[in-house]
């Protein structure tokens, strides 16, 4: 245990401690708490990539990105409460002649649902993890928040949390709004703890299946926003590969070894017409891409045990695979779509790391009917020529159906902090489809709606009295239709 | 079987065929199948309160009410439809220079999460039954519904199902957008089919935790929206007992025995002073309701078992109790606040029926941390003078974070339909507490966000297009602050 963390019990206990008081805190005051800590860690910046890079192997401009976009995306939240939407308020002034009966004064906000417990990621030492997007988004919605460090950067972890501590204290936040706790078992202690209120994870679907299930399985069961990952099919159409093929190849290769293939969006499987040449076309450029560092050896070797339990699916074909069967290097798998179909629920297993699968198919329609049929997928792609028709509205209806996100000509790695990104899907891409843990409106997550009926002024929270003190917006006027139609 | 209700799989089966074009829908369409149910019911008000009152024995005037609720939820939901606010449009145009790298094309919006299985209530066979809040807000997300029958109201149930048929058909709506199921096993077969996509359920916790757990082992686990229901906590300040004694003892009295206590708002457990006598007064008031009929002998049983251990628990006293122990007559127990506190767990047990617990205290600061410790309610209330101010911060905050919805000076049932109320709260009142079953809010839980990454314009969801067919609201501007701060 270092210096820096907590035992779960004080974690949690200290985050109840400070719930009340940071939830009702204007949100300025929360985005002036947002913005310190974007500030300290860009003071601290050339310690933390440093560190980070010794912890991951992940290379300095990969990790100076990412805490851009970390630091970014606190700023982004900063900005989100001073425009106050979040708060959703709406107030319903009383009306004796309301037709279902008199209605009274009825005034409804969303604020922090209490104390989250944030499970850190081991591929983004910063954006997913102890000052990432789900820390952010939760101080956002007004919840204290606890991480759980991820073992595979500790160091880093404990820096970040001391810089977070140093910060948040300057701001003048209140004690317990931040508290950071190490070890597997502290975890589970921190999620089981009766005072916590929501958990986030992002990682493997095994481990946050198990963790979902603790959740699920409290006296009192609380939210467990779990992003999974996916394999993140990509279908390439007969016209895209002969106009493009060169091009969409080049693409493919990046997007799959980008990072050593350690992202969540990484485009796992990829259907190809047979016989056109784009699948021999992705076979030459992956065989000269050499190895990359994983990020440690553990996940090298999940990796490459992975990649071989795929390769003996039946109807699989090594078509790159290094002679050393231990390599962290890209690895490439071929199937044709019927034995594809035929043992989709296998086949379609998350490899972590630089393993693509390709699926020759004959006809598009069957990669649509396969696609019906795959679970749940965070991103879903299509490569296709502006003026193609059939069956594409088809096939674009089931990637909508399977995924949170769905691409046009583009590869799903790289995920864009902005008010209109979904990083979400169905199960078991996610534990909770209709939430996002990237962009705006992840801080959705972590809030509760309370509503105030004939409540005096005075005892009223700021953002649902008359004079309106924090000037945020009030809907006042219900949905009623204003559009001709 | 009766000649109108399906097979689970059947009508699983259909909805999950109808899903797609419903959902893809202009909102328009669905608001006006919305106002077609609504006016069909409205045709048949007459035979329907008469064999709703046959069955229910609830009496015409409240069916009449509640039929008049039901109708206004389905139009209130069909103006929220043509509002468009729903969908939360979001549009991020691309922006190379966007601070966390190059930002591409991204269009966010909500559509139906698909097939939803309501289970109808026994208490309002209207309001929260086939024709319902659960029904209305699925529908007006783009979610065919299949609604289990509740079997306390099962030729209601076939009347209204079969007039929605022909009001959905007469609107043009696909077939497969509503189906009626009965029968405990098809309920459960239903929650297990695999195109199923989300649950709601308004009724007890034994059953609706069950319920919740079916849904949290399939294969594909699916969100289930239990309102489970609670005792809704009242606090009566010495104050306000002082100034309004004989009041608020008529009020507590005539909430507690409407419509025979089974209502999920009951308020059926009141902390007062000690030694002023309002519990005297309700006393008086309670002994001189007469029995009112319950909605069938098996809730009456229930009722009485559930009012007779009550009574059993260490410090329960019988205040107002039949000579007949079957009795369906109103009940009140008292207990002394340190009673209470010592097996509140048990004491604070929901009976569904007309019995309250009055517990009596000295301090209003313990009353708080009683509060405190309650499990999860729906409402929960305070009687105070307006100028009362000692103590009363720290309860209404206690109040407001173990429920959904606070009240003042007024009593929890009578849950009025509008944008602002919240009908909803903290585990075990409900399952997800970050929702609400009544309202227009409640059109949230079957939504699912989908963005739509560098798309072409021809194919994406007419809301995301630039030329906004549908003319529907589109945010364009993230949430940038806009307030002087």
């Amino acid at each position: 245990m270092s210096a820096v963390a907590l035992e779960p019990d004080q974690a949690v206990a200290a985050a109840a401690g400070a719930a009340g008081e940071w939830a009702e805190q204007k949100p300025a005051v929360r985005a002036r708490a947002l913005t310190a800590v974007a500030d300290a860690l860009e003071a601290e910046r050339a310690e933390l990539v440093a560190l980070a890079d010794t912890e991951t192997r992940l290379g300095t401009t990969r990790l100076n990105g990412e805490l851009t976009r970390t630091t970014f995306q606190l700023r982004l939240f900063a900005d989100q409460l001073l425009a106050g939407e979040f708060l959703d308020v709406r107030i319903d002034r009383p009306d004796p002649q309301w037709p279902s009966g008199p209605r009274p004064d009825l005034r409804r906000y969303r604020t922090g649902i209490g104390p989250v417990l944030v499970f850190a990621a081991s591929n983004f030492p910063f954006a997913f993890s102890v000052a990432g997007g789900d820390t952010a988004s939760a101080w956002a919605a007004g919840c204290p928040v606890v991480v759980k460090a991820h073992p595979g950067h500790p160091e880093l972890s404990r820096l970040t949390a001391r810089i977070i501590h140093r910060a948040l204290a300057g701001a003048g936040a209140p004690p317990g709004v931040f508290g950071l706790i190490e070890g597997e078992q502290a975890g589970v202690d921190a999620l089981r703890h009766s005072s916590l209120r929501a958990a986030a994870f992002t990682g493997s679907q095994r481990g946050g299946l198990a963790l979902a299930r603790i959740a699920a399985e409290r006296p009192e069961p609380i939210p467990f926003y779990g992003e999974l990952g996916s394999v993140n099919p990509v279908v390439v159409t007969p016209r895209a590969a002969e106009a493009r093929g060169a091009e969409i190849a080049g693409g493919y290769v990046a997007s799959l070894t980008q990072g050593a293939g350690q992202f969540c969006t990484n485009p796992g499987l990829l259907f190809v017409p047979a016989g056109d040449g784009l699948l021999d076309e992705i076979t030459r450029l992956l065989a000269e891409v050499p190895a990359a560092p994983m990020l440690n050896e553990r996940i090298t070797d999940a990796y490459v045990d992975t990649a071989e339990g795929l390769a003996r699916r039946p109807g699989a074909r090594k078509v790159v695979w290094p002679d050393d069967p231990a390599a962290a290097r890209p690895r490439l798998l071929a199937m044709e779509l019927a034995a594809f179909a035929a043992d989709q629920k296998k086949a379609a297993e998350e490899c972590f790391g630089p393993l693509g699968l390709v699926v020759t198919y004959e006809r598009l329609r069957d990669v649509t009917d396969a696609m019906a049929a795959l679970p749940g997928q965070l991103t879903a792609g299509l490569h296709a020529e502006p003026d193609e028709a059939d069956e594409l509205g088809r096939l674009a209806a089931t990637l909508a159906d399977r995924s949170g996100r769905v691409l046009w000509n583009q590869w799903p790695t790289g995920v864009a902090v902005t008010h209109a990104m979904q990083h979400g899907g169905p199960y078991p891409a996610t534990t909770a489809p209709a939430t996002t843990s990237v962009g705006t409106a992840a801080i959705e997550r972590f809030l509760r709606p309370v509503a105030y009926q004939s409540w005096p002024q005075r005892l009223l929270p700021p953002p649902l009295r008359d004079d309106n003190p924090w000037k945020v917006p009030q809907r006042t006027t219900g949905f009623a239709p204003t559009r001709a139609d």
